[in-house]
């Protein structure tokens, strides 16, 4: 590709309005303020009960990295922007802080999931990355793990690549489709990358090189001993699986023979009387695959039907979240240093649920030392120790009159420190740990929050210190605005 | 980030199928047969009347830089594939022909959008990756040009790139979008990569970092001459707009007041006002830019409203097509070596509309020639030569007992060369010049077929000898099913 500037770098990977207000606090002289910004989101994906984040092992590339090249610069220069502006941009590194809920963290609507805390201009430019990073990850983590509620303990395998939007998508999100639920992937590129199982067998186009089932499936088993035969190219009861089980039995020992495949079609009829066929010639631990634009809707009816099917293919409605494909996380200044101190800031918005937490926060997850199950998220100010508080006090961040006491209980700090000045100072997981990591914080849920339909709606609530803050800097705005008015 | 293997090629951006079916034609000796694949989809997409095709810039920059590097061979050779199937890929490159139409190409389902020639090897390990470049950008394109249809000719800015699904979907989103009818977007690195106008001002934290949406609106004219001022942080009518007046009128010729942003509220209230307080302060000629959540259907409904907007900005519900976040195209065997010569296949399904069109086939656009419109398109074997046959007869390619003879036309021929032999043979035009071939494409089409709801059926119809051939495929695959059934 003759292009003007090479792809070196995703500093620029941005929307233009960061670029252009770093610009005026670089020309004001305050892009060195210290600021705060939180990354969450408002509403919950797919009127799930939980959501799983994922995304950090992209952010902590993207900020290591974070750099303009010769070639942005250039760019920028192309732009219009000015020489002395450029080459304070040429220099520029994150050298702020991050802290973040880690991968496979359960996370909730409301919460911040990372506080950024760097300079203003720094803070600012990396907004539009970290949003794109973490609104797709976290929404196909998320939306695997309802499939997974669905499927329990049988395999899922993701092979969504070639519906994926784009490529990024395509690996991301098969690695947090793994993260989320599901075993294995499609994708040979997202395994090379991220060390993450990889499955598949055969496609309708074998069957027509060979013009028949029978050679292909036999073709197939001469190079794979592990041999699952896709059986719907012409006809899946009069041709396909006869044509498996036959060579299923010519071979014999000489191949594993794991099952069939079923792609279209009815699949509870399908797979009900293929269940039937394979049992009859002698193969009752065949399993059956099945796939065609399955969800956890899908899956639970065939289920509920009776289909007898023992492994799930998932492709386009998990790596594109068909449902709701985007998931809304924001990037909100939450505080900015004036005369060397952090003052709070904040979003007044007609809608309240658009209102803006002041403050630097944490969020603990406190666990009922009797049950061993969540009581709920506590959002603290930074200063707050909830650990000292029993009891402590919940109440609804939106219907404060509903309050509850807990004692006994563990308050878990959910953030990690990920970058301090700069440095890297979190070693990210395997992915198998990642996993592990996911179903120790689902058992920490009752059944309740994870059903796929009408979920009861997990607390998160903010301190009382919190929410007084919160109130004081609404006060000010609405001062502020009546001011003006008069 | 440690990885075992370095992100160095797209080689491996495919499913595990695919290299499986590869070593099983490898170690048969048929992995060199010629073959040939159809990318196709088979429902429009949004209901739309037409599609445009995008993704050929990607998929020429994967075709040439296909390769399996020593990661990735490392890699095979960790999942068990022997050594003497990993040499034999080690060499591999792309050697065959691609047919293709050109981006910007109005097209249609059932339409063979893409055809590849090749070995069978090289055909089958590109599909994936195929598919999961044309199915994303085809449908931004699509989606794009469907806002465009509903906002004529006001300015249209894309800044979706947060609530992208990962960053590939956010820069090659953005340029299908400016294909399909787009002005410009907010993501830099786009702008870098793809010549495409790039636009953006401000957000709210600018205004939270000033306090003052006063200050902040000085601040930012004292560096940008070209000011739109986001009003909605604190009160839309009370404060912002207010603000943005004051500056402009404090301002005066020292800055261009181009207009407002409004982000949130009611937008064809909050509009209203905004435009009688610009025109009583005597800004008549500021615009006024809406953005928040906006897709064709709310554009619709704002205009019918009499929202007083200038210009819009797109995001989520464009960059993700979050009414319909997939396209389902296919990449379907159609024809297979046989004793030298390129014998026809075919897939049946109990399904029809997933039968495929056997053989090697182009499209033509019948364009009559007196009222400059099309007729529809023709989809012919590769032999046949429909400009020669006035009266051309067209008949529906599922209800075939509707026809119509067309006279006095120009059949133009829709695929264009692209890969002869692995060599490029193509010259990628310049993004504007894709942009004016949409325009012109569409200056093709009845307006029926331009509605963004309920559009008439544009008519894609199979040339005689193709329906034939299609029909004397499943009528051999029918004997077949027989003959294993006695």
């Amino acid at each position: 590709m003759k292009r003007k500037y090479a792809d070196d770098s995703l500093a620029l990977h941005t929307d233009l309005y960061e670029i252009n207000m770093v610009q005026s606090y670089w020309q004001d002289g305050i892009h060195n303020k210290r600021a705060v910004f939180d990354v969450y989101f408002r509403d919950m994906p797919f009127g799930n009960g939980y959501a799983i984040f994922a995304g950090l092992e992209k952010i902590i590339d993207y900020i290591q990295n974070f750099k303009f090249t010769d070639d942005d610069l250039a760019y920028l220069r192309e732009l219009g922007y000015q020489d002395d502006f450029i080459e304070y941009l040429k220099t520029l590194r994150f050298t702020g802080n991050i802290r973040s809920v880690v991968e496979g963290e359960i996370v909730f609507n409301h919460e911040p999931l990372i506080r950024v805390e760097a300079t203003l201009a720094e803070a600012q430019l990396i907004e539009t990355a970290l949003l794109n990073i973490v609104n797709y990850q976290t929404l196909i983590a998320t939306k695997a793990s309802r499939i997974k509620q669905v499927v329990g303990n049988e395999p899922i395998a993701e092979f969504g690549a070639r519906r994926a939007q784009e490529m990024d998508a395509a690996i991301w999100g098969a690695r947090a489709a793994v993260i989320g639920g599901c075993g294995s992937t499609s994708n040979v590129r997202a395994g090379k990358l991220f060390g993450i199982p990889v499955s598949g067998t055969m496609a309708h186009a074998m069957i027509q090189v060979y013009h028949d089932e029978y050679e292909a499936f036999r073709k197939y088993a001469t190079v794979h001993k592990d041999c699952i035969f896709l059986v719907d190219t012409y006809d899946t009861l009069k041709s396909g699986v006869p044509n498996a089980i036959r060579v299923a039995k010519e071979l014999g020992d000489q191949i594993n023979f794991i099952g069939i495949r079923i792609d279209s079609g009815d699949l509870t009829y399908l797979s009900k009387a293929a269940r039937k066929m394979l049992d009859d010639a002698g193969f009752p631990d065949a399993k059956i695959f099945a796939s065609n634009d399955l969800d956890e809707l899908t899956i639970l009816n065939l289920k509920s039907q009776g289909a007898q099917i023992d492994s799930w293919g998932v492709g386009t409605k998990l790596i594109t979240a068909y449902d709701q494909p985007a998931l809304g996380a924001v990037y909100k200044l939450v505080a900015i240093e004036e005369n060397g101190q952090l003052v709070d800031t904040i979003k007044i918005s007609g809608n309240p649920e658009k209102v803006t937490t002041p403050g630097l926060k944490r969020i603990y997850r406190i666990i009922n030392k009797h049950s061993w199950k969540s009581e709920g998220d506590y959002i603290a100010l930074d200063w707050e120790n909830p650990q000292e508080e029993e009891p402590l006090k919940m109440f609804h961040p939106v219907h404060t009159f509903i309050s509850k006491y807990v004692t006994n209980f563990e308050a878990k700090e959910l953030h990690q420190n990920i970058f301090i000045n700069g440095e890297l100072v979190y070693e990210l997981p395997e992915i198998q740990e990642i996993k592990k990591y996911v179903d120790e914080n689902l058992n920490l849920l009752w059944d309740e929050y994870k059903r796929i339909l009408n979920p009861e709606q997990y607390p998160v609530d903010l301190s009382q210190a919190c929410w007084d803050n919160k109130m004081a800097n609404i006060e000010k705005v609405r001062q502020q605005v009546a001011s003006l008015k008069s």
